[in-house]
C-alpha cells in the first residue's frame, strides 16, 4: 500500500530533520564530504545502476534529450562530488541572527535563521539533481525527501545510498535523504499533499511538472523554471556591448531557463542594429514581426505564440518597439517574470526599467545568464524561483531556511 | 457569467498593482488618511448598510457569536479609521535596499524590496477585515482583492468604496482595492486558482476557510492562524512569574490564535504550582492527565482530543511531564507550530527550549500573547503564519513585499 509507504518514509525524514535541524556545521559538512569522496570511489557501481536505467529508458523509447540527460559518466560523476564539496564549503546559514530589538516593555525580540524542516524535491531524469539538491538541504539543516522519475530509480538509488552513507559516517540520521520509490503518479500527488510532513516542496523540471504541482500540491511550493526572458536594446545602447549581449544572452547555453528568448529593439536603431544581429546569430533561427521582418525580409513570421514560448533552443523571437513604454508592455504581456535585461546608456531609461519591469532579476547592461545562484553570488542554487513569496530568483542555502521569533523576557504579561 | 466577472476585476486589479507599484509613500499615505476620514463621516451610511447584512444574518439564523463578528458600532468604525491612519504613518517598506556586493567581474547586484503585486484575501464576516488588510496591502504597494463572506456583502460594499474614494482622492487607481461581490462557493474556488493574477492570498478566518484554501489554491498561499500553544513550567521556574504569565497567556484574550491552550508543568513543580494555578483561574475549565488529577482531583479527564484542540476559550487542558524532553516531545506531537513558551531560571533549558521547539516563535519567561504584529514591533499584522514559506509569525508590511534582483554591468557577458 503506497499510502503508508510514503507516511513512514515522511516519519522518519521528519523525525530526522529534527536532529538535522540542530546539527552542527562540522558534522553537516562531514556528511556532504565523506558522500563526495563516495561519488568517486563507487563510480563503476554507479555507472552500473545508470546503464541499467538507460537500458530500460532506451527500450522505452525515451528521446535522445531525455537519455541524455539520465546519463551520467564519470565527468558528470566527478561534477556530482565537486557540487556537495562546494556546498561543504559555503557558511552554515542556520543560526544567523537577522535582526534584534528591545522592546518598551524590555522583551528582547530576535529574529534567529532556522532549517525549514522536511523539503520535498520533486524531479525528472536528471539523477545530478539527486545529490545538488540533497546537497543544499542537508547543510542548510533540512531532511529531504527525493521524488526523481522512474526511469532514473536505479541511479537515483544508488545516489542516495551514497549520501545516507555519508550522513551515517558523520554520525546524522540516514533518513535526512529518503527516495520515494514508488515513482507512481498516485504516489506523486499523494507526495504534494503529504501536509504535515513537507514544509516545502520544489519541482525541478519542465512545464508539465510545474502545471502537475500547481495541480495538485496542497503543501507550500516554491515553483520556478519558466524563464521566456528578453533582452531591449534601447535607442540609447551602445550597439557593440548590445550585439556581445544578445549573442550571449541567446547562444552562451540556450537551453536553460535564463536564456533570452525574445529581443526587443528600440525602432530608433532597428535598421542599424537588427542586420548585425542578424549576422552574429548564425546558427540561430529569428522569428520576427512586420517591422522586424521589414529590415531582415528573409525571416520567419513571429505570432503571439512566438513570443510567448519559450524556446530553450537556438530560435529567437524579434519585435521592433516604438520606446521604453513599449518594451515594458510587451514584458508584462509575455514575459514569464524571470530575468530581463535593457541596454542603454540612458540612465532614466535604466531606472525605469528597473522599476516597471515585473521580475525576479532585472538587468541593466548585462547578460541574462548571470541571473543564476553562482553568478549572483548565492555559492550554489537549488533552482530560481519565479513566484513572489518566500524565494524570489535564484534560491540558494538561505532560502532553503526560514526564520524563528525568539522572545525573551522576565515575566512579561500583556496588558 | 462568474468568471468573466472575476477575470475582469482581476485584470483591473492587475492594472491597478502596476500603477500602485511605483507610487510613492506620499499618496499611499494620503489614500489611507483620506479613507480614514471618509469613514468617520460616513458611520451612518455604513450603519446602514451593516444593519442590512445583520438583519438578512439574523433571519438566516446565523449564530450568536458570527452577528457579534458582523456587527459594526460608532467604536468599531473609529477603529477601523485608526487603523488606516496607523498603517499610513508606519514607514513604507517598498523601495528598501537589503543588500548589495560587487561581484568579481563588476557587476553590481542588489536586492531591492517591490510590492507583491494582487494580494487576494478571503475572509469571513468581520467587516473590519476589509480595511485593516485592504490598508495594509496598500501601504505595501499592493492591489487587493477582498473575498468576504456573503452576510457582510453590504458593510464589505460600503468599506471598500470608501478605500477607493480614499485612493482617487489621492490620484491612485481604485481598483487597487476591488471586492468579489459573487459570493458563491465556485467562485471563492475560481478565486482561490487565479493562477497570472493572485501573487499571494491569504485566508483569515477558522479551520474550514483554511482547510478550503488547503485544499483548493493553486496560486502561492500564506496559510495561518491555528494556534494551539503551549506554556511549560519548568522546575526551575519562578512560581510567581509563571503563575503571572500562565494566568495572562490563558485569559488576557482567550479566542486569540496566541492565547495558551494546555499548559505543561515539570514533575517536580506539579504539585506546588497546579493547585495554585487552579485557584488563580477561577472561570477557566481544566482538563488533565492522570498525574495532574492526582493533584488536582476534581478537574476532568484530557485526552489526545484535548490536547490537539485549539479551545479558543475558557478551557484549558493540563499535562504533567517529566522533564524538558517531555515537553519538547508534548509540543512536537501537539502542537500547531504558532507560539510556544517555557517559564524557567535554567539558561540552558531556555537555549534548547529555543533551539528544540519547532514554532513560528518560541518565548522565554513571558506570555504568548506578545505573539502579535503590534507587540513586537511590525507595527500592525495581516495574520500570523504558521506555514515555513516567506512568512513565518504576525506578517507586517515587510511580508507584503518581496525582493527583486537588479543587476547593472557595464557590457559583462558569461563566459
Amino acid at each position: 500500500m503506497p499510502s503508508t509507504t510514503l507516511a513512514a518514509l515522511g516519519g522518519r525524514a521528519t523525525a530526522a530533520s529534527k536532529v538535522l535541524a540542530t546539527a552542527g556545521s562540522a558534522a553537516k559538512d562531514t556528511a556532504l564530504r565523506v558522500a563526495a569522496e563516495l561519488l568517486e570511489r563507487r563510480v563503476a557501481e554507479l555507472l552500473e545502476a545508470n546503464a541499467t536505467d538507460l537500458a530500460r529508458a532506451q527500450a522505452d523509447g525515451l528521446a535522445a534529450t531525455a537519455l541524455d540527460r539520465l546519463r551520467l559518466d564519470d565527468r558528470r560523476v566527478g561534477l556530482m562530488a565537486d557540487g556537495l564539496r562546494q556546498v561543504a564549503g559555503l557558511p552554515d546559514p542556520v543560526g544567523e541572527v537577522t535582526e534584534g530589538s528591545v522592546r518598551p516593555n524590555g522583551l528582547e525580540v530576535t529574529r534567529v535563521r532556522v532549517p525549514l524542516g522536511v523539503v520535498g524535491i520533486i524531479y525528472e531524469n536528471r539523477p545530478n539533481v539527486t545529490s545538488d539538491a540533497a546537497g543544499l538541504c542537508v547543510k542548510a539543516g533540512n531532511a529531504t525527501m527525493l521524488r526523481g522519475s522512474s526511469s532514473a530509480l536505479e541511479s537515483n538509488r544508488a545516489v542516495v545510498a551514497v549520501l545516507r552513507e555519508g550522513l551515517a559516517k558523520a554520525g546524522l540520521p540516514e533518513d535526512a535523504v529518503v527516495l520515494v520509490e514508488d515513482t507512481s503518479h498516485a504516489t506523486a500527488v499523494e507526495f504534494m499533499q503529504l501536509h504535515g510532513v513537507i514544509d516545502c516542496l520544489i519541482p525541478r523540471g519542465g512545464h508539465a511538472l510545474v502545471a502537475s504541482v500547481r495541480e495538485h500540491a496542497t503543501v507550500p511550493t516554491v515553483i520556478g523554471g519558466d524563464g521566456n526572458c528578453h533582452v531591449f536594446v534601447d535607442h540609447s545602447a551602445d550597439l557593440d556591448m548590445a550585439l556581445s549581449i544578445v549573442v550571449n544572452a541567446k547562444t552562451q547555453r540556450p537551453g536553460v531557463c535564463n536564456a533570452m528568448e525574445t529581443l526587443l529593439v528600440h525602432r530608433d536603431v532597428a535598421g542599424a542594429f537588427l542586420p548585425r544581429a542578424a549576422e552574429a546569430l548564425p546558427g540561430v533561427e529569428l522569428l520576427g514581426d512586420a517591422a522586424t521582418r521589414a529590415v531582415l525580409p528573409g525571416i520567419a513570421a513571429a505570432d503571439d505564440d512566438a513570443y510567448a514560448t519559450e524556446f530553450l533552443d537556438l530560435r529567437l523571437a524579434v519585435a521592433v518597439v516604438d520606446d521604453l513604454d513599449g518594451a515594458i508592455a510587451h514584458i508584462a504581456r509575455f514575459g514569464s517574470r524571470h530575468s530581463e535585461a535593457i541596454v542603454t546608456r540612458d540612465l532614466h531609461s535604466a531606472d525605469r526599467f528597473c522599476r516597471e519591469v515585473d521580475a525576479a532579476a532585472v538587468v541593466v547592461n548585462a547578460s541574462t545568464r548571470f541571473v543564476d545562484g553562482g553568478e549572483l553570488g548565492l555559492g550554489a542554487e537549488i533552482g530560481i524561483s519565479t513566484q513572489k513569496l518566500h524565494a524570489r530568483g535564484p534560491m540558494g542555502l538561505r532560502e532553503l531556511t526560514c526564520l524563528k521569533y525568539v522572545v525573551r523576557g522576565d515575566g512579561q504579561v500583556r496588558r
